[in-house]
């Protein structure tokens, strides 16, 4: 039972419980990691992506995409036909959608005891540190960019082959860089199924005392990233990266 | 004089000597990392796991399990017959005991300045942030489900083979990436003879001023990983990862 | 379209987007890490200088020096012409400049709502902690030396050969320890480019409420590197390393 | 211009640079670093060790033990003899002395802005938080130990060879992790020259303000982490790791 399918689905559900696990760790009312902080963030996203990778290709996705504009990337590269991506981005997008649900039930007790409907929103999805769409918008694009071109670059033929193993653990340290030098604005979404899949989560869950799921800003973190991935595609072949 | 039964017994010591000495160093009075919080933790505890390995590896034990409920998922994948896998988790279980005592040792003029008693049994055992324990065992179980499953990601097949050194490194960051997004209910036990031996030591040792072992909450983080382990075999083999 | 040029220009680019957004990340209002401290600084430019390598490396610059202290080092060594030199050097100081910009656009809304210009200068540039030339003229030519030395160990023929992708990571984590240990005076600029770039950025871009861009101490973190890497080429001559 | 003592030289000066200079970082008055904790010095110590192996190696000295007790550990196991030990030994002091005035000079203008005596002796030498001589020279001739031990262990034959870069970043996040966990009570010497080099370094500086060098507890981080070395190589006899 190992697919492309299920490797996205699977990937992308292990990102995202590590991923909104790391924040539900710091900012959930009597969590032992309360108040740990950015660098704990930071390193929780890595460790996401990391493993988010492994789990992929080992269960059936060599590409090990997890996130929908990487997807929509290769796309356009030529790496899947149309009616794959489409198939791909669902599967991520319902994986980053469980990933949700499992944090939810890790932290099933400490829900009814934080106050901060704010922080149990950002648990799940991103949010801009300043509400301002157009700038957010660019933060999240060019972020998306700052993504997909080093992974290219670090896959170059250029750079010779990178060791089993070492591959993922520097896309996951790539993130840790993004989420500590241009995460700061908007909390460093850069992959549409990340945030739209837990959003869906916070809007159906029965989370107690939680807030709206702020859709007037949901397109933000999905579209940007989204035409980042497109972007990207551009840029890496005037590079010679594809 | 090396084998696996040697292997675990020290491997698990040094898991134990590194991850119980993490938290005393943050929790105890007048330790110079006194207050280092949850990243220092959660560090130390990923190291605790690097060399654990290396040491049962290097000992006598190629699995380098250190862990009973991981001992459980390979007995019941055939790696181990069932003595020998109750043979390897009571070393594990010696070994983890001893290594509490260790750090009872390193730390030995700081037990009597401390006088919070949760903060003395904390860095011997798990114990719950919020004492609910269908929750607290379902947070355990999960948990355990995401160290074993993307163990054996991180090894499987379709990787295509991890440099020796970096796989020990990269089970350590996964343990990492466990306690920053999944440590926050419950600490993060994942591993019976990691809970139980120190919480052994605990009860035996003579602590100044230490209060009871909790023995209620004790069989949580036991049965808990167990049954992750076993589940995990289960999603493991339909995943086509053993 | 490859070459030493591009690529040296797009990795001091990817640098300084990485290494001034981690800065700004923490010292600007509003700003998700803000207060993340030192340590996320720290990592945050160790990244920078991995990516950085990557993608130099791989959009034709097999060398990423992405610093002209390096490039002068090299030119010494007789890696490349003394007019190849300046080229890269251009392009490394261009590359730095655009990537200053990036931060500044990622980074828009929050110009305005942050206070302190010192801040908004730190973000772009270096400064002295305590402001003594000869001192930190000092401090940022030994940096150099410890930068570029252990650069040269790690790629020397005792080592017996990095793995690929492994070189990058190293060196970043390097840079990493120099934050750590070397940094605190001067901000380790160590870099040409890095400090320059960003400050003739700070001078033109319409930053909301900047103060200026200290041309006084410009030349500090220019001339001390390019001595220092001056210096390194006799020493590493010395040492059989070149 | 290479060879052993060359090396154990330079890659001493070099551990000793970034190891004293990441304490500096965090506790002299103004540093940019001040107050930047624990994990700070932790990681600075872990990148010291790597880049001081790798300088070693690179500049002569292929065994890269930067310590003493590494070196009387090796003596036993017949890797030098007494006289080559010895030698060895004094050059592993002097390039500790060494490290420590670099950073003396590093920091030039700090040292008189800050107040705290023991601070300026804790960036130069270790001291113990609780005074207790029997107890201080347990905890670090375990923790020696645990130093050589796991190292013996990650190069052991039964891991099956470590990648070249490897090797150095293992052992130094292995120091990481014994500093987070074993380093509470003593700071973690484990290696005499480290602590006598920057102790004499401490002693004939002039350091405005500098309080006395504690050669009351001088003893303690030379004696004991050399009885740890002798006691490492029989039990690595026993476990047949030599």
């Amino acid at each position: 039972m190992q697919g492309p399918v299920l490797g996205e689905f699977l990937g992308t559900m292990v990102l995202l419980t590590f991923g909104c696990g790391c924040v539900a760790n710091v900012l959930l009312a009597k969590s032992k990691g309360q108040g740990a902080g950015w660098v704990s963030i930071n390193f929780g996203w890595a460790m996401a992506v990391v493993f988010g990778v492994f789990t992929a290709t080992a269960t059936g996705s060599p590409q090990a995409d997890i996130n929908p504009a990487v997807t929509l990337f290769k796309t356009l590269a030529g790496v899947y036909d149309f009616s794959l991506a489409i198939t791909l981005m669902i599967a991520q997008l319902a994986g980053a959608f469980c990933g949700a649900v499992i944090v939810y039930l890790i932290y099933l007790p400490h829900w009814e005891l934080t106050e901060d409907k704010g922080a149990k929103l950002g648990i799940f999805s991103t949010g801009p540190a300043v509400r301002n769409i157009p700038a957010n918008f660019m933060t999240e694009f060019i972020a998306t960019l700052f993504l997909i071109i080093p992974i290219m670059c670090v896959f170059s033929k250029n750079v010779g082959g990178i060791t089993a193993g070492l591959g993922p653990y520097l896309v996951g340290m790539l993130v840790y860089g993004i989420g500590a030098s241009l995460g700061g604005p908007t909390g460093y979404a850069i992959n549409p199924a990340r945030d739209l899949g837990p959003r869906i989560a916070h809007a159906v869950l029965p989370i107690p005392g939680k807030g709206d799921s702020d859709w007037g800003y949901a397109w933000v973190p999905v579209v940007a990233p989204f035409c980042g991935g497109a972007a990207a595609f551009f840029i890496a072949k005037a590079l010679g990266l594809v």
